[in-house]
């Protein structure tokens, strides 16, 4: 048994046209089946270990009992799986939960069904109490449990069972009181549980779809870093050999996926130099994100770099130190790239038979070829792209960074998401889309496993406030997990050219504790904050266009901050989940405070958001969410800076001076 | 073309289990269509006249401009209708509208395609403003022109137009500005609209339903009578003559629906007495939904009241005055109704081969025999009871008033409504279902016209705009149109009992003008109020079992008051619309204020909910609501007692003495 994720939407001539209203069978009815993306269009999300949630709406006419069950598989199982629901008669809705147990595509829904064995029970008791004739009921009851010993599932030894309880009830000769008794005793309910007849079972539509993903998809931090620049000196361009040499340095640091951009031959033809200048000098190394050259395109490596066999040993050192390489799968082409004499087809044509380079008028990008995913040989076109992604799963890379996914067709990504999941189910999608909110909602939809988020330039209390409770408390929490990237070679945020270093190590605190998954560019650790020009968010000199030597020990770097916050968030439970969040209220601007709690864990967080300004407030830890009376004292124990304080159910001072540290990251401990 | 309305609930074997991803074909995405009740599951209500809101996402990759429009048709349609949508940038969204013109069922959707002519109009425009080599763009736009001209649609006169266009953008001999100048004026933009190609557009799915009622299903007064209590001595049995005499008086009071309790044959086994004794005496009348003896079942009348065709002289009597007869839909059978002798497969048989009789154990009703509307033989059964309605619509019959939907299938129920409503899209279906919350809306989402609510028990300010605010502020706007009654011949409140004359005046200010809909059992315009014993919401003596003969002029009677309320309704479109209610801030937790607008009507009603005290308050108009300036004067004219002050944009003073009036019915008069 497999899984559709197919488009939903039928083409305007298959649409139904049916003519008559039918006669339903379906006895019971089942309503606002959660959790749900978009009616069940789209899948929602778990990591491997992760609980769903179940619930519905499900009632009948009169009074009759129901019985539910959650009904679940996975695309490889060839029978369904069953987890229990139990009704709540407030708010009047059934609630169950199963756990995957795979990797992979899964589907889930709810099936309910009249349980008329039930009802009879029920009310065989309601009429004894009320001292009712029973003798009728008695034998209402067996012929209703004869039926359902003859179902097909019921097998053995619930069978003969039933058929016992049955003809005991019907033995008119035995004391009524023993005959009451057994039908009043539930030592045959289990036997007699399930749908008496396989037509009596409703089973919600659509069947709702969820993906599992391994667990790093839901928790890691990662490090951005240009393999051209692990060099001590610009006249040496860096190399793979060189990445692994950092890789002890990185893992101690607590990083978990190393992100490198384009791995692949730069273009020459239009390389843009130093700086984004329109023209290169003859020693500029170019945008790697112009993919394709005389030496190969996606499916290649910079022969600076080393080849691809060096890339693969990088990966397997990777691993050692519990670490993996993500890459960047970037689908443009610099005008030089093999596809654009190869397949002149696959990008878009100018009237004259030229091939079109990106515009976005009266913007020309003269050094990018976009494909055109929607050819007339599209077909061809998907598969290759697919098959770039399949060969570098092939050898070893598990997360793949995509490039300004908005810019590719949905419905691309929808295909080739699930093609390749299909082959390697643990591999990881990081959107890179800066769009609408909704256009990366839905990318996140369709299949990307997380998403760049808007979290830079998130930097006031209200922003914060009101970004994170919609990542947090929305349906958005089912499909969208955010990374926190807390910069990026294209976004160095004013904050932080202009906070200095109790910036950088805020924002540092901010990301790790606020999202399971977070990211740092390199040079954040290093608290790089010198912008192209004022106004710009590009950094000055930016490792985009060229090699950047760096002392990754210089003075005033903050990889003490880093390491201990990764250390942290594993040891912390309540710190590797996104929809914990609670945050708490502050009598000042420019503090905010929030508490996260998993598993008995549990985290206050406090940042002063000033990076230039001692302030001081007082956090307000309402007793309600520490199961605590007003007033009550527990311990707060600074994970970062080793302080300890006594704090109480309700107003509690802080006061937090940038230069000395951004802020508390408290483990509350419990006498 | 017609139109599906079955279960959309696939048999679990049915389920499709397809194995691989396929290439997706839709270059838009559209999301979030509404209205939509239920992922389409249900269809939403409009009465004629009334507007369709549509919004929807719609997003593509890239840069692309995206033309969209809503598609619908009528069930009896052979093609499908447009009406345009428009984007709005905040908050990322399309909308348009369109207005059904014909009862019955009709179908929705979004459609939206990739408009490469307007993008390549734009980006034009822009080049030409950056001063670009515009060349190649022209002949660009010329090719565009013409695979638009070869669309099959785009007959005669656009397509030569298109062609001429492209021929002299295409004529490099031309001046350049001359062939900028068509190329970016508009006068071609209309034959160029529509999708270039068929299978550029994406439509949503599925595709929603509508079911378009007559205005009275949204806007009526109902009256509830016992044509025998029509009479002037208890010893004379009503007749529907005697109700055709009251006809006159019915509608001067301004009612549109004359509803009578079951008019058929009235059983005599098990008959009750008066006040539900459990033995009749000889002259007692049984009650009449106890239906059928050997005079007939649920297609004949009860001999007492008159014939078939007196019924339907009755009907056409009440047309005359503008008015129509109701009837109930009791699927019940005394056990004397034919249909027990001539169909005990219809019902619940007991072990012993008995038919069964109604039971909640431990209470038995044995005066009534369910329908088992699941039986082996239910084909026949259901379509025996949608032939009842059938017979009836025949004779004239537009509104059922349904007893204790709940007890019957769900399933029966979409089915039956459809059935009918596809011979008479004019019927209207009064649920009477007095249930847990979301059965009573699935009843109204399966297709319920309208629905008897929790009104008579909402009695408190707090009450009553919790209630107030789910009905006309949420979704059920779509589907639930709730009949406001303010008693039943079930439901006399402790309200109403305890109350007098002042309680009677303000539950029924209350809900002429909190619903569009709304009803009145006979004997309420005459305050009766004697509770069965106290405690009990039951009349003594109740019309239920026994004739009631009343003075229709009795002194403290309120007819002046219902005439009165019920021209009002009329002549103001605000009291005509559910979803237009405000609640205004009052001080006094017994003073109840709120405006209801529409078209240029303003309403303003304040009611005093104590019938025993004065009370006064501030009512609190916000300007923001009038468009007027905070302290803003107006005049407000009390359309019932003809009182006129002048009132502010802000706080009003408001006295109310129960004995002098119940509240104010104002309506707002600008200067």
């Amino acid at each position: 048994m497999t899984t559709t994720y197919v488009s939903t939407s039928p083409r305007p001539s298959e649409l139904p046209r049916v003519s008559l209203a039918v006669k339903g069978t379906e006895r019971v009815v089942i309503e606002s089946v959660t959790p749900s993306v978009d009616c069940g269009r789209y899948p929602i999300k778990r990591a491997l270990g992760g609980r769903v949630d179940v619930g519905a709406d499900i009632f009948k006419d009169g009074h009759d009992l129901i019985s539910a069950r959650i009904v679940y598989c996975h695309a490889d199982d060839r029978a369904d799986r069953v987890a229990p629901l139990e009704f709540e008669f407030n708010p009047d809705r059934w609630f169950g939960s199963f756990r995957p147990d795979a990797l992979g595509r899964w589907q889930y829904g709810v099936e309910a069904w009249p349980d008329p064995i039930r009802t009879w029970s029920v009310e065989l008791r309601k009429r004894v109490e009320a001292g009712q004739d029973t003798a009728p009921e008695l034998l209402e009851g067996a012929r209703l449990l004869r039926i359902a010993s003859a179902r097909p599932d019921g097998g053995g030894g619930a069978r003969q069972q039933l058929l016992d309880v049955a003809a005991r009830l019907e033995a008119t000769s035995a004391p009524i009181y023993e005959r009451l008794s057994l039908a009043l005793s539930d030592v045959w309910h289990e036997s007699a549980s399930g749908p008496l007849r396989p037509e009596d079972v409703a089973r919600f539509a659509p069947m709702l779809g969820l993906v599992v993903d391994r667990e790093e998809a839901a928790f890691a931090v990662w490090y951005e870093l240009f393999p051209r620049s692990q060099t001590a000196s610009s006249k040496r361009h860096g190399t793979f050999a060189d990445v692994e040499r950092r890789l002890p340095e990185l893992a101690s640091l607590g990083f978990d996926v190393i992100y490198l951009p384009p791995i692949h031959p730069i273009g020459r033809d239009h390389r843009k130099g130093k700086n984004n200048a329109l023209k290169a000098a003859p020693d500029d190394v170019g945008s790697p994100w112009a993919i394709g050259a005389r030496e190969g395109g996606h499916a290649a490596v910079h022969p600076e770099l080393g080849t691809v066999d060096d890339f693969v040993r990088l990966v397997r050192a990777a691993k050692e130190f519990g670490m993996e390489i993500a890459i960047d799968f970037a689908l443009q082409c610099a005008p030089d790239h093999p596809w654009v004499k190869e397949h002149p087809e696959w990008f878009f044509v100018r009237v004259d038979g030229s091939v079109r380079y990106a515009e976005n008028p009266p913007k020309k990008y003269e050094d990018i070829y976009p494909l055109n995913l929607w050819c007339a040989d599209r077909e061809a076109l998907w598969d290759a792209c697919r098959d770039l992604l399949l060969y570098w799963a092939a050898r070893g890379v598990r997360s793949f960074r995509v490039d300004n996914p908005h810019t590719k067709p949905l419905a691309f990504w929808e295909w080739v998401i699930a093609e390749v999941q299909r082959a390697y189910p643990d591999v990881v999608f990081l959107s890179e889309a800066f769009t609408r909110p909704k256009r990366m909602k839905t990318l996140s939809k369709l299949g990307f496993s997380q998403s760049y988020t808007y979290f830079t330039w998130k930097n006031t209390k209200e922003d914060l406030v009101e970004y994170l409770t919609e990542l947090t408390q929305t349906e958005m929490t089912e499909y969208f997990r955010p990374n926190f990237f807390a910069n990026t070679p294209d976004i160095l945020h004013e904050y932080l050219q202009t906070g200095g270093r109790p910036a950088f190590r805020a924002r540092l605190l901010l990301a790790g504790t606020l999202a399971p998954v977070y990211g740092l560019y390199s040079g954040y650790e290093l608290c790089e904050h010198t912008p192209l020009h004022p106004g710009s968010e590009e950094y000055l000199n930016s490792e985009k266009y060229q090699i950047v030597v760096r002392d990754w020990n210089a003075p005033g770097n903050i990889k003490q901050d880093v390491a201990r916050l990764n250390r942290i968030r594993r040891e912390n439970p309540a710190l590797q989940r996104l929809d914990n969040l609670t945050f708490l209220e502050t009598d000042s601007d420019e503090i905010l405070a929030f508490a996260k709690r998993a598993y008995g864990n549990e985290i206050i967080v406090v940042v002063n958001l000033d990076p230039h300004r001692v302030h001081e407030t007082m956090v307000d830890v309402p007793g309600v969410l520490l199961g605590l009376e007003p007033g009550s004292v527990y311990q707060v124990f600074d994970l970062m800076s080793g302080e300890r304080y006594q704090w109480q159910a309700g107003e509690n001072y802080v006061r937090l001076d940038p230069l000395e540290k951004p802020g508390h990251l408290f483990r509350i401990e419990r006498s």
